[in-house]
């Protein structure tokens, strides 16, 4: 039991050297052993977690989901949970340094070798699970095809990041996300579902604080 | 005369060999020496025309909106209008490796110590100065903020971009572009603007047909 939790420390540390090491370089110009430096580990340990450095590379982009998906309450209305994930997303993309990595990884269009297509898919099949329940539920217009919607909504966010950064380091990014829900949903959900929705700029930070109880409360909890 | 149309054509292959190598090794490392020897130009030919590095990619950086504002003909509609830059855009990216080279740079989150809000900010005016005119003629909305939804619009572009060239090398970009389309006016612009508007795929091909043969009729003309 210590030893697997060494383990993850373990993992985890060199995931954070990466993430850091691929920031300050650029996937192409990265190396292994600045990552090995970085992370002080050996490297018997770092090959014992990781192949290569598309690997490890892998690794920093599959960060940005994992965390996410578990992190956001269910919602009765299921646009209002589609809005609270990309809304927690741009929260953590202000905020945690291994999302941001994992975010400027999957848009480093100069990183070749590097497929970078696996987080566009993932978040995508995220959108298209949390649309198809609100389509079953009534909330979205009748004309609505949900695996292009999904993607039009994977896309145009990582667009919108990416502008907020290139201007001023994220620091309107909350501002522009829910620019961007607001001329996004209204061609997608029905009028009554639309009007109760809260797309306010606050939203990220109150589902971050309400996920990150409902997390630390399940940690506190007995494991079954 | 002769040496002014000379000075064009270095200064445009310096260009093309900058783009190239910054697509190959990115922003962070290549270097100036690199560039020269792509270009097959004296080190003093390149200095007189770009004084760094930064010099050199933002004139790659340049050259993705400087074609492109020339070429779109005048509409009616200015919503068309803008439909028409976006598609012609997301077109010549699919066609063009100076273009596609600016959007990668201006893409480039790893790119430290290089400014790539220009062609987002640069965007946003042109954005903003048709939206204006769309305004002006009672094409929008009421509630539409001119600067927030050109900014929605850029970005959100940006990132569509982003994608299709993560998934498929620009395979499906104008499918997307014309989804995206979809998506944002109906939000934006009034309802019979709307039903009027060319949101098809083939609009950019459309377009740069028709921009092309305008721009070489002017070519042929004689100078005033």
């Amino acid at each position: 039991m210590a030893e697997q939790v060494r383990a993850i420390r373990t993992r985890q540390a060199i995931l954070s050297a990466a993430a850091k090491i691929f920031e300050e370089h650029g996937y192409q110009a990265a190396t292994i052993s600045q990552i090995l430096g970085e992370a002080g580990v050996t490297k018997g340990a770092l090959y014992f977690h990781f192949q290569s450095k598309e690997d490890l590379a892998q690794g920093v982009l599959a960060e940005q989901d994992q965390h996410q998906q578990l992190m956001v309450p269910e919602r009765a209305s299921k646009v209002q949970e589609i809005v609270d994930v990309v809304m927690l997303h741009a929260h953590r993309l202000q905020t945690d340094p291994m999302v941001r990595a994992g975010v400027r990884l999957s848009m480093d269009q100069l990183a070749q070798g590097l497929d970078r297509s696996g987080p566009f898919l993932r978040w995508g099949e995220v959108g298209c699970t949390l649309l198809e329940r609100a389509q079953a539920q009534g909330e979205l217009l009748p004309h609505v095809v949900v695996p292009e919607t999904a993607d039009v909504i994977v896309g145009s966010f990582a667009g919108i990041q990416s502008m907020s950064q290139a201007i001023c380091d994220y620091g309107d990014l909350v501002v522009r996300v829910s620019a961007l829900m607001r001329h996004l949903l209204p061609s997608v959900v029905v009028p009554s579902v639309l009007a109760s929705l809260d797309l306010a700029e606050t939203r990220g930070a109150t589902v971050y604080a309400e996920a990150r109880k409902a997390a630390d409360a399940l940690e506190l909890a007995p494991a079954g």
